[in-house]
């Protein structure tokens, strides 16, 4: 067990909803926003289900977010994704202005690092939380697939 | 008049979408997705309304025309958009292998280009249809603003 509110804690939850995404068949990525220790939004990739390249974990995270707070911008909440945002999310992540994104595993291939992208000067960013398990999980998706 | 499916054709509807988001008071872009000379998806920027910084034109067509066609790729389908896309959008893009993208007016500070992307290998790009128009309405809309 992870300590109550640690990041450990949090990104558990954004793998819970990655394990719900691999039950789906989707490629398993999971996100939770939290304010003030609280999970105000979740979401898990759901580009097939939807048949909607936009439909990724944490796009619907802060859509839902901010439905919940009634502001567009998320300065006090914490993203917690199991995998390295794409270019598409980075840029979501940079219009929201969040205050934190924290990242378990990297993606090599398809994330926004590799892109040469920044997010926004006010968003702090931690790397490796869950790292392991986050990236575990993406491997055996794709293992079972081939 | 513009000819009959021209891209100024085009582009001219997606300028009705831009002025229907100036009349609600956001930002003016629009946009709207074509497959076979036949209009798929309109969009225009609704990031006030929705209290949703995903919520650009680009976002909705995108969504809207997948949901349409039943598939998530877009490889047939042309977007047509009065300002050039921002970062999250062009990544949208990507994912959806859109067989061409027709821009209006560039966006020198928040579009694509200026933050080193490029679209995917098979999209085409066409830029400055009705460029002044495209433009003039995003001017006009801040200046007011001020």
């Amino acid at each position: 067990m992870e300590e109550l509110f640690s990041d450990e804690y949090f990104m558990r939850k954004a793998l819970d909803e990655a394990y719900a995404a691999f039950e789906k068949d989707e490629v398993p990525i999971g996100a939770i926003i939290v304010s003030k220790n609280k999970i105000i939004a979740k979401g898990h990739n759901l580009t097939e289900t939807l048949t909607d390249v936009t439909a990724h974990a944490e796009m619907q995270a802060i859509t839902s977010a901010t439905n919940y707070l009634g502001g567009k911008y998320l300065p006090e909440s914490t993203l917690y994704v199991t995998l390295e945002p794409c270019v598409m999310c980075a840029g979501a992540l940079y219009w929201s202005q969040i205050g934190k994104v924290v990242i378990g595993a990297r993606d090599e291939k398809r994330g926004f690092q590799n892109a040469g992208l920044q997010l926004h000067p006010k968003t702090k960013i931690q790397w490796g939380i869950l790292e392991k398990e986050c990236s575990q999980i993406v491997k055996e998706f794709f293992q079972k697939k081939r």
